[in-house]
């Protein structure tokens, strides 16, 4: 394995992880994070986490960026991996900082594109998958923050057009606080 | 200096980067970089770069997004670093994807929070900095084709309230093409 020593490379100005054994620098940057509030009849579609972390938590299909992706591209493909949706992306619903994790969320409402099947199903990251109304959202099984954070955006936007992405709440502007209750058990 | 080898690590489905003397893996994720269309008085504020690549062209104060910090502190940070300037952040004008270099950008459009002073000055990564009415913008010179979709962007939403973030262009959607002309000789 790599041993990694923090020190500030030659014409940087900060620290960055440099491998002891080959010079490789491990920049630590931020990650992005691609997703989406999938909707149909006014319920939202969900995924029980079948990994780590929060194994057995709700989350939005949502996972990282990849390399030469879009972000349209990307929540596409997480729909797919993650719920076996096919989804169509009306537009930016949110944009959060988590500057605890250096993640960017990128976060699209999307419909399915197969009106009226609407087929879904768990992908091999979830333990099962289902549509939820309002009042039927697993509260108490939220995977993160920023999923509830998610869910807020969609209910505060309504069905109509989008307007400008919403940011993180107010009381959690750079995105450092952890869970409450269980996930806070957690570390999350 | 660290080899690195393209393969599948265990427990991976796609191809990376891995130190051939480590074990390392070296993910290639895409980059953060955030940046603003700085306005004052219907002129907008744009560097010259002293850096490569581009060397010589206008930009707009932008770059990448550092561990730790929000969009909007990183945006703010650039622009202090490029151009001296404190800006105060209207929101987000724009997210685009540059599939091609694995950038996604989100460009926000700002104000000077000194009014009515408006400090400004070339940063250790610009030759010179100024505010330039539309239709002196040195649109010959520009340093990237992203500077002017956010610049188009800027141009089509006007001075009033933000809407939905403007995405890329209907010609580019991918973020794939390179500049044409001077820039297409630079390799970009």
């Amino acid at each position: 394995m790599a041993r990694f020593v923090r020190r500030i490379p030659e014409g940087d100005n900060r620290e960055r992880l440099v491998c002891a054994d080959c010079d490789h620098i491990a920049y630590e940057i931020p990650k992005v994070v691609v997703g989406s509030v999938v909707v149909a009849d006014g319920a939202v579609l969900m995924c029980r986490r079948a990994i780590e972390p929060r194994t057995g938590y709700w989350t939005l299909p949502a996972g990282y960026l990849e390399l030469g992706e879009t972000i349209e591209e990307g929540a596409m493909r997480e729909a797919r991996e993650e719920a076996q949706a096919d989804i169509v992306l009306d537009g930016i619903l949110a944009v959060f900082s988590i500057a605890r994790i250096g993640q960017v969320q990128v976060i699209f409402r999307a419909r399915f594109a197969d009106e009226p099947t609407r087929h879904f199903a768990p992908g091999p990251e979830s333990l099962e998958v289902g549509m939820f109304a309002w009042d039927a959202i697993p509260w108490d099984s939220i995977a993160f923050p920023s999923v509830r954070w998610a869910l807020d955006a969609w209910r505060q936007s309504g069905p109509g057009p989008l307007g400008p992405p919403v940011g993180n709440p107010a009381d959690d502007r750079r995105g450092t606080r952890r869970m409450t209750g269980p996930a806070q058990e957690a570390g999350l």
